[in-house]
């Protein structure tokens, strides 16, 4: 676990923004059926070693992705508690997350490509 | 070329406000020497194929990197236009760095393992 400070928090925040709804959008794209919130954030969950954000912050994404028109959804009651609201991707987000995947993949090109290089002062 | 839209447009600012930061703090933590705002985004240009922010963007994160104490800075003037003012990476810099680059690591490690993961739908 990496210690945590302010500027590492406002970081991670910022990295989470990004990346959460590339995430939740690619979930979408390959699930079999519709989801409801909590499912997708145990489906997270159960995927990756350390969830870097929380259940609750996933929610405004979903409801974001779909206010853009990449994923749809429909209310359906619940046997075991409150009505849940049911997710699927819509046409224009399967089109959308092929640019994303490309943003994503360009963005770590970015960064690795700066992270390794070597400094040389002699060019400028 | 990614074709730009407007949601395009937001993920690509968002994971841009994260990684910025991380990729500014690399350079400095390896400039030999204090290096001016446009020096840096030259160096940036020279080191990647696409930029995908523009050298404008730049100032604000060095600035709030400074207000942070990570990087520290001196006005010097310039023989060829206004004063410069240079940039070098303070100690608390160079700590902080190192966990961003784990930061960074882990963002990737998350995005990746749920792109390549398969959606076992028996699971939840």
């Amino acid at each position: 676990m990496v210690e945590i400070n302010e500027a590492d928090k406002k970081i991670q925040k910022e990295l989470n923004a990004g990346t959460s709804a590339i995430v939740l959008l690619n979930i979408m794209d390959r699930a079999v059926k519709p989801m409801y919130g909590y499912q997708i954030a145990r489906h997270i969950e159960t995927s990756v070693e350390d969830m870097p954000m929380t259940h609750g912050s996933l929610y405004p994404i979903l409801r974001s992705l779909e206010s853009n028109g990449l994923l749809e959804s429909e209310v359906e009651p619940s046997i075991s508690g409150p009505p849940r609201r049911y997710y699927k991707i819509t046409e224009s987000g399967h089109e959308t997350l092929k640019r994303w995947i490309k943003i994503w993949s360009q963005t770590k090109i970015f960064v690795d490509t700066i992270m390794e290089g070597e400094y040389d002062d002699t060019k400028y």
